[in-house]
Order: C-alpha cells, then sequence, then structure tokens
C-alpha cells in the first residue's frame, strides 16, 4: 500500500506538510519521532549515566572518567572521549552472541567521533572519558540513541569533575558555555527512504526494509557533525539526500529540546 | 562500632533473635532482605526477560531459546540450559573493562548449574535456552540477583514454547508441575560473616569487607542445589558455616515467594 | 597562506572555476584529481586482481571467489560480496602493527556494502566474492581506492565464472549489462574543506589537517551509494556539503572512465 | 550393586562405622582416601614443586616466584599468590584440546583463593607466587590434589626466599609459625552423595556418577577455607551436607599428616 | 680452556677418537648421549603414552586417536598424524607463561612432519592421530625428546588399533613391518658447535652458548628425514655441518635401539 | 619420464654439466635459477623496502626502525632485528584466509634468525629493526625471496639511521664493513629432489611435489646460517644432501650479485 502512496503522491503533487501527514506502519508522521524520555543517574556507580528509552529502544550510556590517557596524548595536556557499543544478547531475537563485531566496532567510532566533536580535548585536561552504550532492547535508532543519550552522560560527567582540592573543575553554569569542554550539545537521528519516501526515527521494522538508512549527527547550533548513510543493494539521488536532510534537522532541534530538559 | 558490637555479644550471651534486631551499617537486622523486585519482559525480544532490583544491584535476566543443543547432546532427544554473566563497564567504578573475566566465568557456571537443576532436560527436548544476566548496578549479590532472576526469565521463556502446531507446548498450569521441564522454583541467597557475625543478604560495602561470603541455591521445597563459599585470607567453623546456613534457608523462602508474586 | 587564500577569495568573489584554478601544496586544482592507474592481473592466483596507484597511494585489490555463502544465505539461491580491508605495517610510518583495527574494521564494512549494491546478488548465485584490499603505500583515500579497484577487480572475477559445463557463466558482453549480475560501475573519492576551502581527491598531507573529511561513493549513472563524513572536533554546514558534493560528482565522472578504461 | 548396598542399609539400619566398612566400587570404606603420593623436586627449575600421586590421579605442582605484584598491589608493600590450573590433551579420553575452558578458569580461581587463605600476603612482601597445577593423568579429585600438592610447592617456594643479602629470607624452622608468611598447612578433599550414600575421596567412575560433588578445603587447624559443591540436576538435605562434611573432616587430618611427612 | 683445547686440538692433530675421550661440562665425550629412559602407559587414558627422560629434560608423550581428519583430507580414506608442543610454565626459570609462542609452534611443526614421514597414512585409514609433547622439565633437547618419545607413544597408539570388531587393526608382529602404518622407527638427536668443537646432544647449558645448534630426525634405516640447524648471530662451514651429521648418525644408532628396547 | 631420466642417467654416467643440461618442466636446467628482480624504495614511508619478483613470486619487503627493544634487552645497549611474514589471502588460490598459522610463524621465526646473523646488534644500538615481508604472488620461494629481499630493505633501512645530530649513524662507505652493525650480504636460495634428482629454486608445481624441499641461508663470503630442509612423507641421504647444498652455493653466489647490484 505504501508504494501505492508513493506513486498516488507523485500524481497529486502533494505537499510536504501533507505528506507528513500521512501515517506510517505505527501510525506517525514522516517528520515525527518516536516518544524520547532521559533517566539520568540510573548507573549510579558511574560518573554520568542515563536510561534513554526511545520508543522501543532502550540504551543505558554511562560514561567513566579515567586518569590515563591513549598513549599517543600523554603528556600533551590534553584529553580524550572514547565510546564503547555494544548491544547484550537478548535486545534482539534471535539472540546475538558476546563476540566482538564489525557493526559494533563501526558504531562505536561513529560514538566517539561525534562526542568529540562537541568537546574541547585542551579544556578537558588530561584524563579520558568512556561512554558506554549498551542496548537493553533494539527497535530501531540504537546508534542515534547511543550518541543523544551519550552527550547526556558525558555531561554529566563532566560536571562531576573535581580539581585538585575537590572543588568542581568547571563552574556548574559553564557547562555548554565559556571555559568548559562542552562546547555544544550533540544530537544524532536517523532518517530514511521508506518506500520512496523519506522518514524521520526509522523503528526496526521500518529500518530493515528502508532502502537507505542514514544518520546525522548535529549539535545544537544547527552546525553538522556527521552524516553517514548508504544502503544495502540500492541508490539514492541528491534531492533525496537533500529532502532527509530537511527531515533530519528538524527532528534535531526537537531532540537537542528534550535533552536540555533532562 | 561492629567490633565493638561482636565483643558485646559475646560478652553479653545475645541470643540469634537478639542479635537480628541489632541494625547493620544500612539499618536492616542480619535476617532481613533488602528489598526486591521484578520488572517481568522488560526485553521483549527475548522469550524471557526481567529486571530484577535488589536493594542497589539491578541485574537484566533475559531467556533465549535456540534450536541447537552442544554436540555432545546431539540427537540424544534432551536439551540444555546455559548461562552467561557479564558487567556492564558502568556498573561498577572504577569502570569494569569489557574482555574475558575469570570471576564471570565461574559465575556464570554456578548459574547455569544451578539452573539445570530445576529443570528436566529430557521434558524440555533438544532445545537450548541461554540465560543471559548483564549487571545493570552492582551494589553485591550479583550472582544470586542473577540466579533468583534467571529463573523467573528461564520460566516466562519456557511457558512461550509451543509445538510444531503453534500451540502451547506445556499446560500453563502446569508450569512447576507434572509434565513441565520446570521441577521447583529455584532461588539464590547470599550470607557472610559480618564483623564475625552471621548476616544475610550482603551488599557491597559489606561484601568487600566480609570474612567469609557464601552463596547458597536451593529449591522452593528447601533442597540445597549449590552451597559455595570461602573467603579470602581468612577462615571459620563449623558451626558459623551452619548459622549461616540457616539464615540463608529463611531468606529464601520469602525470596521463593517475592518470585512467584512477580 | 592557505587561510589568506580563503579570505581573499571572500573579499574577491571568486568564482568556482576561479578557485579551482588555485593550487594545492601539491599544485592541483581544487576539482583535480591524483593520477590514477590500474595494473589488471597482478595477482594471478585471484579470480580478478588490480594493482591500483593513485597518486602516492598504492592498493592490491584481489577478488576470490568461494563456494560458501554465509550462513544466513544458505539455500536461497543468493550469492553475497564482501571485503576486507588491511594497511601493510610498512605502508606507513611509523610502522602500523599487525592486529585487528577498529578503522580497518569500519572501512572493510562500507567497501563491502559499496560494492554489494552495485551486484545482483540473486544473479550471482550461490556464491561469495571476497575482494581483499592490502595497502602497500598509504598516502591518503585508500578506502576509495579500495573501492575504485575493487570493482575491477570484482568486475574481472565475475567475468571468470564459468558454469558446470565450463563455459563462462555471463556472456561477455554482459558485463555491466542484461542478466549479468553487475549492474553499473562503482566508484569512489574523498572530498574535504582543507583550509576551509572545499577539494577533491586528499592525499594524506591534506587528509591530516583536513576539518572534514568526506567519501561518496556513487554508480556510472551518477546515483548515490554511499556519502559518509565528518571530522574530528570540527562541524560543517550544509551549503559546504553541497559544494563538497559537487566537486564529488565531478571527479566521480572521470574515475569512472579510468576505470573502464582499464 | 550399590543401590542394593543403600536399600539394604536402611533395611538393616547399618551403623556408620558399619558403613565404613562396606566395599566401594574399589574396595574402598566409605571414609577410606585413595594412595597419597608426594614426590618433592620433581621441576627442579621452579623454586618449589611436587608430582602429586593420589590414586589414579596424577598432578605436577610448581611454584614459581616472581618480582612483579598485580597492578592494584602495587607499591603496598604485600605480596599475591595466584593459580593455574590446566589438564593436560592426553589426561583424559576423549583428548582433550588445548583452549581456554571455564570448568579450568572456575578450578583455578578456588586453588588460588585457598592458598590465599594460608599466606600472610604482608609477611610475602612484594612477591607474587604462581602455583601451576597441570593434571597429567586425570581419575577424579584433581581440584584437590592441586590444593594438596601446590600447598607443599608453595611451602618449598617460600622456604627458597631469599633477601638482599642472600640468606634464607625466613628460618627454615619458622615454616609454618611464627614471622613466617605460611599460617598453617592447607588440604582439600572430595566428597559425594555415591548412589545416595556420603563418600570420601570420589575417584573417576564415582564422580561422573555422583548426584553431589563437593569439595571441601581446611587449614590443618580443622578451619574450614572453602565449601563448594553442588550436583548437575539434583538436591540434597542439610543432614546429607552434614554426613559429608563429617567425613571430610576426617580425611583432612589424614591428608594433612601426609603433607607434613613429605 | 675450551677454546685452548680447540686451538691444541688442530695443533695436535687430534684424532676424532681422541677428541670423543675430551670431557664436556658434564664429563661427556663429544658423541656420548645422556642417559635416556622411556617409560611407556603413563599416561593411561591415552591410546599410547610415555614418559621420556632424557638427561635432566623429562617429557610426556601422549598419543590420542581421533576418528576425524583435517577438512582437506576427508573423504580420501587417509589418515593425518600431527603434533602439539608446549612448556609447562614451571618447567623453566624464569616461569614460561602459558600463551602462544612462536617458538613452540615452529618445534611442533617439526615433531609432526618428523613423525608423518614414518607413517604410511593411507595403511592408517580415516583416523587422527594427535601427539602430545609436554615439557615437564627442560634442560634441552626438548624438540629432540619429543620426536624421539613421540614415536613410542604413536607406535603403541597404532598397536591399540582395533577394526569394527574389536580385533586389532593391524597384527601385532606387524608392528614397523608389512601392512602396517609404521614403515620405520624415528628418531631425533641434536648436535651443535660447541667452543668451536662439533658436540653430540647437547643439554641446557651448552644449548645456549653453542654457535650452533643443528637437530636431526632420521629412520631407523639411516634414512634423513629432516636437518634444521642454524644459529643465533653465527655462521658455519660444510665441513663442520659434515663432522655434527657424522656424529648425529652415530647417536641416533644408539637412541633407536633404546626406543625399540622400551 | 623424468623417473626414467633418473635411471637413464645413472645407466649413461652422465655428468653434472650434461644434467644441469636437462630440461625441468619450465625448461631451466637444474642449476638455473628464475629471474629475479629488485625494486628499492618501493614502499616510501617505511626507511627501506623493496619489491621483489622473483619467477612469479612477488614479495613487499620492508623495514622499519623503532626505538624500543624487546623486553629483555632492555637497558643493554643493544638492538634486535626482527620479521613478520604473511601471504595475502588473494596471493593463492583458494584464498588464504586471515588468520594466524603456524607455517607462516616458522618461517618468519627462519627469517628473523637468518637477517639476525648477519648483524652486529651491539653497533647497531638501541634499536628493533623489523622486517615485514608481505607475499603478493606466490609462485614458490617465498621465504626465501624473504630472506634475500629482507637483507636488501634492511641495508637500507641501516643506511637511513642518523645520529642524534642527524647526521648518517654509519658511513655509507662503511655498508657491509668495518664499523657497521652489517656483517655480510645475506641470501637464500631453495633446493630440492625434484623426481628424485637435485635442482634449485623451486617454483611452486616442483615444490608442491618435490620428495624433499630444503632452504639454505648463507652470507656473501660462503658460510652457512641456516639448513632446514625434509619433506613430507619421504626420505634422503647424505649424498643427496651434498648435492642439494653444491647447487644452492652455486645459486646463492649469483644471488648475492644480484642484491649487491639492485
Amino acid at each position: 500500500m505504501v508504494r501505492v502512496i508513493g506513486v498516488w503522491r507523485r500524481l497529486l503533487q502533494l505537499s510536504h506538510q501533507q505528506l507528513n501527514d500521512m501515517p506510517r506502519h505505527d501510525g506517525r508522521a514522516a517528520n515525527q519521532l518516536r516518544p524520547l524520555k532521559f533517566k539520568r543517574g540510573y548507573a549510579s556507580a558511574a560518573a554520568g549515566s542515563v536510561l534513554v528509552e526511545w520508543g522501543g529502544t532502550i540504551v543505558l550510556c554511562t560514561a567513566s572518567v579515567g586518569t590515563d590517557v591513549p598513549p599517543w596524548l600523554a603528556g600533551k595536556g590534553r584529553g580524550w572521549v572514547t565510546a564503547e557499543y555494544n548491544m547484550l544478547p537478548g535486545s534482539t531475537s534471535p539472540r546475538k552472541a558476546r563476540k566482538p563485531d564489525g557493526r559494533s566496532t563501526e558504531i562505536q567510532r561513529i560514538i566517539g567521533r561525534s562526542l568529540r566533536a562537541g568537546v574541547d580535548l585542551t579544556a578537558l585536561g588530561e584524563r579520558t572519558i568512556t561512554v558506554d552504550c549498551d542496548v537493553l532492547r533494539a527497535d530501531g535508532g540504537t546508534r542515534t540513541a547511543s550518541i543523544t543519550g551519550g552527550w547526556v552522560a558525558l555531561r554529566d560527567a563532566i560536571a562531576s569533575l573535581t580539581d585538585e582540592t575537590g572543588a568542581p573543575a568547571f563552574a556548574p553554569t559553564a557547562i555548554v558555555g565559556d571555559g568548559c569542554p562542552l562546547r555544544d550539545t550533540i544530537a544524532a537521528v536517523s532518517v530514511g527512504l521508506v518506500n520512496g519516501e523519506p522518514a524521520l526515527d526509522l523503528d526496526y521494522p521500518e529500518d530493515s526494509t528502508a532502502a537507505v538508512d542514514m544518520n546525522v549527527v548535529a549539535t545544537g547550533a544547527g552546525e553538522l557533525i556527521e552524516v553517514q548513510g548508504g544502503g544495502e543493494g540500492t541508490t539514492f539521488r541528491r534531492d533525496q539526500l537533500s529532502a532527509m536532510l530537511d527531515l533530519a534537522m528538524e527532528g534535531l532541534t526537537k531532540i537537542t529540546a528534550t535533552q536540555l530538559a533532562a
């Protein structure tokens, strides 16, 4: 039926607004996000932690602070932010075995790059913050939930830092501001071509049938950090890329607001 | 102060009941459990799943059903139950690296043996059920939470089994009963010698200072499945072992009731 | 000095053509590719092989045909194309140790996805083609050289396939055409922001200082397959993304022509 | 036949002494140990070594002294004792492949904990003693032979320690005494329920059919160090646990005497 | 002093016999073997086993029979013989960590090749015999003890083979004879240049200072199977190679006699 | 037919020269090398590099200089030379999987030992030179090409060394001479028994059918460094060993000349 909608839309020359009013398999409009919630402090042993519930997806993001930096940064007075991503075995069906996995490696590299883009590593000082993103339930968008929630955990970890006197290392009001390692909020969302039409924030049924799946990471100021997308066995045109980016930027504004409200 | 209590008790010849009224660092009596809650169906992709919150400890237990059995069981018409145990990096401080770990191996073997003791593997048929226990927050008693919650997830996974017609493989009422692979409930609890006195259900501050840490696994009928305990650099007497087992059996009765109420 | 050029350009409102006439550190215009050569049949034991020399970068791409498919495809009558990427230890300085490496994993997944987008896996039949990309000398653009050369090796491997009578499985003229698994040529190129300006086909000195590094994969027909880019510690605007994509599409046309001429 | 004995015993109300006079499959009484021999100094390159022959089981225990301690002990002036357990491929049939193995991990952790319970790690100073237990022939009780022989090797390694002048670090007479790191002898033995009756020191045919298999570790003074037992698919009662512990303590007295005589 | 002997010998034109009368650090003549003993059946679970004591070196060789063959031999009606070599951690000082090790890999390949040279793999039938060589005490010559003892264990394993009726697969008298997989005895010995002079069967002090260390494997009939030698930082002349081979062949005759007498 | 030649030769008492005029499967005489070429500087990031084309075999050898030495050499003022050997997946058919491999381990140990024999490690100073030998096309003799080419890369790496002032560490004329770490050229060649007759420099068809395959490593002065040979399922006589060594020494003289001309 959705193919019919695609054809029908072209016949009727539906406006973008009209399209967004069309329901998806779960009744959402093309530009509609799934419900997004953050439970901060969920894993209290970590310096920062948040349980992200985004539609049917649940990801636990924790940020731990270590005093070592990678060998290539030793003695340079700069810090490092890195990420690890993992799906728990029971988060999907059939069960996912606990073993290294190329997809996880690729995703955790994107999470790490994205978060580093929002941190002034020199202001951070010689510390490593590791953001762990463990997927408890996988229903699409686990990497964007990881980046979005990872930033919340990272912010709380940075707010918890102290100097040698035990005082906060950065003024609380300075979080996302001057003199503080955090330069801006960072959020991510997926977009794709579902039955030929752009759609925002794909869930698992959409993701697994989408012709194109794209992840867009941006700052609260609307600057792009990472654009990464493609498909299995399909191609796409530049006007479709443009329409997907429009949807993504619209969604990211709402996601950033939810992050800051958390 | 607790040392003083130990000395004082010996001087005063306090009865067991009197001792149990003495507060611990968190105000509990010696025979008092921490609050225990189960959220069933938390990871809905798995056949059975439960989020166990036991005091400050949170463990996600999922039970996944596979159609293969280990090579040594192939073609024998019997099934298998196995377990994997893992602490998430941010569940403790300092961060726990993601790498194989002797303690986890030892714990997951105990979980697997304990759960198998309550399952009729022939009645189960040629299936493997893998119970994954991932610790989200570690505050002592993660292995007993894993066994206790693992049984709840296992029960739900067995209840979800279907025969070739798609009908339930086992009558729902038969769960824990005749013709069903589950023979009885299975629960576990820790006991230890804290400042020289037996105490039930140790939390992390107690566990890390306890002279002896013992885990007791039993059926709902009060039969023992596994007794495993010892200490780092300490020894204990048989009368102390006996007192610890008394506390454990008392606690297991309450835990079993909570399991069945879940 | 290049910053000065950036400022100067804005002052003078230089046209795109004028900018492209500006030299880079190696004297190239912004839209100018490095010299690209293919030596087909270099590793004659493999069904397809090509030595790619692209500026100072040398990559050996081989395509080997196996009769197995991954477990999840078994018995479905479809084939698979996968890729492995590796930098030889002496291809860079300091020496790169021989050990698994997240960057290589990420790159080989992109190579595999890109090549699969150009192959009809059902037409291929139950075969796996593994495209190995080994970097002999690394001077920027190793992943785009791998995709571009990988397609040449893949084409030769497909042309070498025989049916059960020993006859070619696909009519030689059908390569890139009807009834043949290859749907179109596939090529890739990098673009980036070098000193704030878009530039095509970055070499190592540019790549390591570029604010943004983006890889664009497309078919000979100009359809996009994968767009992947971002930066370390930087952000970019949508108009910059658009300018980079313009440069990429221009470069890809020339690269495709070189592939077909090989 | 042994089942018949079990029934018969209940009918005849046999006393414990009478039961112990009943032969097992190898003619032993319930409380009878298999022959136990120690060959000290077998692997002369190690600071301490002993070949343990215990019935049909042969284990080579060596204790090697290193000058490093684990990272978490660095600079604290304390030492460490750790153990590794391994079955040689030809020690059992079918051949055991050389690969990491959960059972070995579990066993070597119990060996390490047991030996540490008998050592004053502060008196030991900043040294690590590694006790390697390699099973040459496996006929039941390999873990208890490892603990029991491991203590003999450990004692010889401690006796070999020298201070910076090359003089013995601890007075020879002080071994197992004041000022010396060894606090007491340590020995281990297995007990189980064989055909429903408690039996001491199970050999392989008994171990593989026993309903319950329990390992008891204790000091020469009769203090418990570790109690670990359970079964595959079976349960046991507290009175059975008590009867097994009685047998174990009786056996451990004889084993300790053999250790000291070695 | 030994250098003096070398010079002196050249001056005095000592005969080979005279040289062999010269003592080495342990009083042996140049052509004198260390005492060699075999204890057959040491690890009784394995089809063939022997404890080799060769001077201060002790190696346990076991031969296990499996019904699988490597994938490349499947269905060809031929068997396989392979070897694994391992030094136990306490066999040397400082302790050798349990981890894969290039030297062990190299040695076990030589053992496997050497033993295969004496077996008719077609006569063996579709079986794999794995010869495990575990070094309990290392005092030089562990690889030659492994080959020499490995052959004894291999012979016993082949003698234990039965056909489908349970009768011996090969007539006992046929061991090393017609119709039997064993073509001849196989033995190995080391030779080297110690202080410039050829010497047979180096122990550890000689091996670690020898300019050249060479291993010679031959059949009982005196045919060569493997010659492998060289040195660290040294070279040798063809006449020295020839002198070393003379010593080796002389030693191998005695070793073969000891094997057959075992 | 070749067997006939062997018989015929014995009947006719052919001279060595006459035998060498007999063609092999590729028309070569028994003592004839395949064409050998070196392309120095192929991988320009490495301190030394050479592409070796030897008949149908292509190996890339690179030599990289590091400032660390292995732990056991730390602080002794000496350097180290080590080698790694690897066949690229497409260098042979069927494709060779990228995974650790006993044959490669054995070969790289021989390469390392051979190259160290020609280097004064004390003169080298506290540096590690790693010689990487990656096989791009395998047609027999890859290990001898690796040693022979490895020496060329090693020489160039040593020539590139500088002291703390940036001046060359060793006088250019001193390469292979006084005060320089290189003591002599090092080259390697294979010999074997092909159809019962000695032959020099086996290619893959010969190597895979040869009864004996032997590798000989020697210095330019004609001193032996390593002799390693044997066969699968065959034996050889001392006179055959001698004839093979004659061929090898003859070939090595030509190879050394080609190395020095490179």
